[in-house]
């Protein structure tokens, strides 16, 4: 198979970490080559920004850190996503592009058609093959959230911040059904593992 | 007068550091209220960036660093330029978005238009009052580098790309002189420190 890109989305608390190790998994059971990343992230520059977003004492306000979600995404591009395509090695996102529009345009309110303008600015018309948005209902996020790990700026926000954000994604994927897999995460982990392998292997291998 | 926002821009070694001192002299003398700024840089997110950006570890490709220049400015805008305006505080930048069109665009290739849709998406058509661009031959310019100066990245580039950030800015000087005034700084500095505070007197005080 041609190498692809996919990307796995959701708000915070879906199971992405979970889920991560089931792509994993069935990458390997494959022996298909891949390379799994990350956003803000995936690359020396990409990670000096995550540290720098994360810190308040160099605050960005939120058009800076919009412009500078897409400089990390741009190097992101450039050094891991493409080169790995191009050499026939899959790519596996933690996140991308999905999650600005939901972040800081649903979250945070900057204008989608604001968001479109550095997206085709970094992308040119880029996209992942495949999106995997994991899903789950916004109390079940907060409980996730609130029992798994040290809050972070983001996370500090409040309930009606991710019922944006949750709303963003949905939005997306029902506008392009052919890329989005929404995933139903808030059943039973193997319910939910079953349900990415078959559409890994339904969308990758037409199986 | 209501306060007023300037620009010093031009090649490297085109005398910006001895010529802020003139313009700040200049406001002092007549005990206008004044802040001295600089690009990148200017805010902590921007001493941050630009550190990044020196910085061989945290490669930045070209889209990347462009990108990253915008954010610094959105930052600078937001926390120095405009609320300073605001206060009736005159602002000084030692550089301004003159240098992204001259160095990232004439000197390193990214495209006019590229350079305007980020300029248009962070300023949101906000401008300088006035840019003073100092303009000295190559050659000037190259020795006066060599002799004075550390090389960083940019300085250790070559003469061909000085070139090309020398055309790209008299270029917009000459298209826009309204705003812009270019200063041949390869005179005697005393003769450079008379024309610079006539042109001060003339187009912020109407003098």
């Amino acid at each position: 198979m041609k190498a692809k890109f996919i990307t796995l989305d959701g708000i915070d608390g879906a199971g992405k970490s979970t889920n991560l190790a089931v792509i994993r998994e069935w990458f390997e059971a494959r022996a298909l080559p891949v390379v799994f990343t990350r956003e803000p992230g995936g690359t020396a520059l990409g990670e000096a920004l995550r540290e720098i977003l994360l810190n308040p004492a160099t605050h960005a306000g939120l058009r800076a850190e919009t412009l500078l979600m897409f400089a990390a995404r741009r190097q992101h591009l450039e050094d891991v996503i493409l080169p790995n395509l191009a050499n026939g090695v899959n790519v596996v996102s933690d996140r991308f592009t999905d999650a600005t529009f939901a972040y800081q345009g649903g979250g945070r309110g900057v204008e989608t058609a604001d968001i479109e303008i550095l997206e085709n600015w970094v992308q040119q018309g880029f996209q992942p093959d495949l999106t995997l948005l994991l899903d789950v209902p916004l109390e079940v996020s907060l409980a996730r959230i609130s029992a798994s790990r040290e809050k972070d700026r983001f996370e500090q926000e409040e309930a009606d911040f991710f019922t944006r954000v949750r709303t963003v994604y949905l939005q997306r994927a029902a506008a392009a059904p052919a890329r989005y897999a929404v995933i139903d995460s808030n059943r039973d982990k193997a319910v939910v593992k079953a349900e990415i392998e078959a559409v890994l292997s339904a969308r990758l291998l037409g199986e």
